[in-house]
């Protein structure tokens, strides 16, 4: 949307609800369908045609994705394909695009991007396997989809192509990890990447193939039979019990209420002056449940898993709808053992396919945290809970303030930290190593000589020590300093501390995801604002005119 | 320099016009003074204050390193420190910046970037080991050039501080390396780069060691001796020859008129309709000399430092001053056999210091070309020589286009590509690979068989078939299609070329340069562009002023 204008978005939806997508099932294979809506869109200004998407479309896609993990244990593989007849997907919508701000375009593209990668996660780590039936024109965006699946069935015709046609024809990238996926997850060779990405009509039939831009094609009458045939071998590899019973995703309760945002577990508190939004998330106030039966039972209730949720939600509704609010400011309440008790209960427990998807699912919400065009603080106090899962969210702040000591006037002992076995690998952040490994990536052993400390509570001294904490002020110290890093930070350039986040939060190897996230996005970002591509005679502006964009030759 | 001004500038000069730096000798420690002369800014409009650069001190810096490498085969350290009392380094010229265009910007920080780069390379592949004393404060590009070398001292007096102070002062990213060389080179735990990037007045003294800022401090009244002790130690672990005699690097000859630039084997003919420079590097005329004497008394005039030289002079000419010329069509002409012989040589004499020189010189010279942002094509022709070393060109290229068969009125047998040993190692890109292996990501297996095939003449089709181009057009075809190709690629919107190549080029693993170049680069560029930096009320504008730069608060 542009400028001038504000609607809220909520990122909340289910299948009932849904506009543009069709989900069907059978057996082990489910099929969802894109049918959008062409006056669906989530802003007036533009109509959806060609089965483009905006960021309706793709929340719909988001919560699809998420309810067939935890709602269908009996799903081996998705097939992703279109619901009309002469089209497969002409990808994100451009007149959306030109007639959006800057930051509406670069929280869309961020959006879809974790989504593409969540499609990616759901394969390799819920071995539910997406594969995609291109019965139809798939062009950008469209392809970028078909991308994050891990097979690319086309259809043989005349007019079933694939293509990226974003340079040639809107002067902007693909926006959504094409250009990446092309070379480091397909493997085209770069020189004819090149080629293709200049290519406004795409490449059909066998060539495709022979590029590696797609895995099989098959004549179009033959397509709807080998594309579920493909299903079935995918689907017949996973590890997901076909005889379970999923859990359903509830409605999530969220109350906003003038600049207070609460949910059950994690409530946050807008100060629109500096710009600052404090997050607190609560430790569970019961033990978890006894055995597995107990938290299939309790399922969205399950602490864990409930608070995944809330904090997912919130992230996207700051991101979108509080673009003013650049600093996060973390806190945790509650009691740390309630906190590790459930920890040990995801440890427990990982092969169940259940606990699996809460596993992921906070690996994936730490992650969207991590690539959150946000400063972030975490602040430890007296009645906090930083242990093993929350400790993961001081290890994700850009930086860390821990009060030694006890406070005047306050009963409760001192801070302390606790690790746990969770803070050892299952949540890697984008670089794909673990946020204790990205912290120490200079000495290995350091995190070796951490893992004997698990369960441990580490006051402000021994943190500081471990390397777990930034700063360490007593309780004479503790407000002016704090208070005075958030006001300094509220000052700075918001756009130069996005660029110096982005460069210092992922550091050690890299990964597609880190590409996307950190390099791709920020060509994109770039380019998105140049004349070139958005002035009064950019590409972006006068696609559909019959004009073609009158440009700066000069390169940069 | 702003939009309507226009300086050709011109990177060949020598120690006796250096206007910045002086060099000088002791047995195998050099010593690098940089006392930058306030009123010999490079263009216009700006007074060089506290030792701060342009453009200008760095062509001289890149040169001296150049020099260091070539004529000073008995140097194994060397210093870098200020001639300044009271200042080591402020930076790039902020009021340099702040009227430049963006191109202008963008392209200084690329050579800036390289030239780091390249005493990087000095340090650890020609073993001439750079160390910086800081002798006063460093900030900005300042400390971002001591980044770039293997060892820090810094005096431990009341005033002597590293900073990065660019976030908070300028709204700017450090443009150099700064914060990918702290996380991934220094492993500065990234807490602690977050808030020292956000710090005006820098840290000093013990801290900065033990956040790894710099390797250690001395008192001020022991810096000298303290460096000298280190240089020394330094030096003695190097291979390079005490005894050697360097070969002067001579006067480049370069003719340029009108849209023509000529060197002794390089032409580059512009053609401004369309924006493209055909650049032909001719094979040597000569077989190379018989043994290494001979190479050492050829000096500057043998074959492929020649051509290094001439190739790296032109990039950088056509990069500064012709930024509307966006595609370079490369072709080769003379003899492969000649060609393949000096690679030949560059392999048998690997271990002579000069050879490895001249090798290494080609090596950074190919990734100046990978990371250029034009457009580059490569043309197969009968009479052209992409053997070995001439073949990286091809290997760089987006495209590359090979005439199948003969040509029509020409007498010369159809264009062949040969590989030899040269491209199979010595010079990767900056992922680290080399351009083979690059281009081959999918299976290294194919990377061993064209081993197998060094030394064969491959036609065309088998050019193809061993995947080394990407079409192969007969001649009837020929003109046409790269007629288009070429056509195309100038109609489309430079920016958006910029941000697919340096997706598309650098596939595969990441390195320190990679991330420099392809994501530290584009952040930077974006940044560049933002109002909160370059707007009429941006940091980087009211700098100087007194004012403060007025933000846009929104989070993109």
């Amino acid at each position: 949307m542009g400028d001038g204008e504000r609607v809220v978005v909520d990122f909340r939806t289910d299948p009932s609800r849904y506009k543009h997508w069709t989900l069907s099932f059978d057996g082990p294979v489910a099929t969802l369908h894109m049918d959008v809506k062409e006056d669906g869109g989530l802003v007036p200004g533009y109509e959806l045609k060609l089965n483009s998407y905006d960021l309706g479309v793709d929340i719909e896609l988001y919560d699809a994705i998420q309810r067939l993990r935890f709602e269908h244990p009996e799903v081996g593989a998705v097939v992703l394909t279109s619901g009309k007849e002469r089209i497969f997907c002409a990808g994100a919508n451009i007149r959306m695009l030109s007639q959006s701000s800057h930051g509406w375009k670069v929280n869309f593209c961020k959006f879809t991007n974790e989504t593409r990668s969540a499609i990616e996660d759901a394969t390799a780590s819920s071995r539910q396997v997406w594969l995609t039936a291109v019965n139809g024109p798939c062009a950008g965006g469209g392809y970028e989809l078909a991308l994050a699946t891990d097979w690319i069935i086309m259809a043989d015709d005349g007019s079933t192509t694939v293509a990226l046609p974003e340079v040639p024809l809107l002067a902007v990238l693909p926006g959504t990890g094409g250009l990446t996926r092309l070379v480091d997850k397909r493997r085209v060779r770069r020189d004819r990447a090149d080629f293709f990405c200049t290519l406004e009509e795409g490449i059909k039939g066998q060539r495709a193939v022979d590029w590696r831009l797609v895995d099989e094609v098959v004549p179009r009458s033959r397509l709807a039979e080998a594309t579920r045939a493909r299903a079935v071998e995918l689907a017949a590899r996973t590890d997901r019990p076909a005889g379970a019973r999923g859990i359903g995703l509830t409605p999530l309760e969220r109350r906003i209420e003038g600049d207070r945002i609460a949910y059950a577990h994690v409530t946050c508190v807008i100060d629109r002056g500096p710009g600052v939004a404090g997050i607190t998330v609560a430790a569970p106030a019961t033990p978890p449940p006894a055995d597995l039966a107990g938290i299939h039972a309790a399922g969205g209730s399950f602490w864990p898993l409930a608070v995944a949720r809330e904090l997912d939600d919130l992230i996207l509704h700051l991101r979108a709808n509080e673009e003013e609010i650049g600093l996060w400011v973390l806190r945790t309440s509650g009691g740390a053992d309630l906190v590790e008790a459930h920890d040990r209960t995801l440890l427990q427990h990982e092969a169940d396919w259940l606990v699996r998807e809460i596993r992921l699912y906070w690996k994936r919400t730490l992650k969207r945290l991590d690539v959150s065009s946000r400063s972030i603080f975490a602040l430890i106090e007296p009645g906090s809970c930083f242990a093993g899962t929350l400790l993961e969210l001081a290890l994700a702040a850009d930086r860390t303030f821990m009060l030694d000591g006890e406070r005047q006037g306050d009963a409760r002992p001192p801070a302390t930290v606790r690790l746990t076995a969770m803070n050892f690998g299952p949540y890697p952040t984008v670089n794909g190593l673990t946020r204790l490994a990205s912290r120490f990536l200079e000495e290995a052993g350091r995190v070796d000589d951490l893992k004997g400390r698990i369960g441990e509570d580490l006051d402000a001294a021994a943190a500081a020590e471990a390397g777990l904490v930034t700063f360490t002020p007593d309780d004479i110290d503790w407000e002016d300093e704090v208070r005075i890093a958030i006001e300094e930070r509220a000052a700075f350039s918001p756009d130069a501390l996005t660029g110096m986040e982005a460069s210092l939060r992922f550091g050690g190897p890299e990964t597609l995801e880190s590409k996307i996230f950190a390099r791709l996005s920020a060509w994109q970002n770039w380019i998105f604002q140049r004349p070139n591509a958005v002035g009064p005679k950019g590409a972006l502006k006068v696609y559909g005119t019959g004009e073609r964009g009158d440009f700066d030759r000069r390169r940069v």
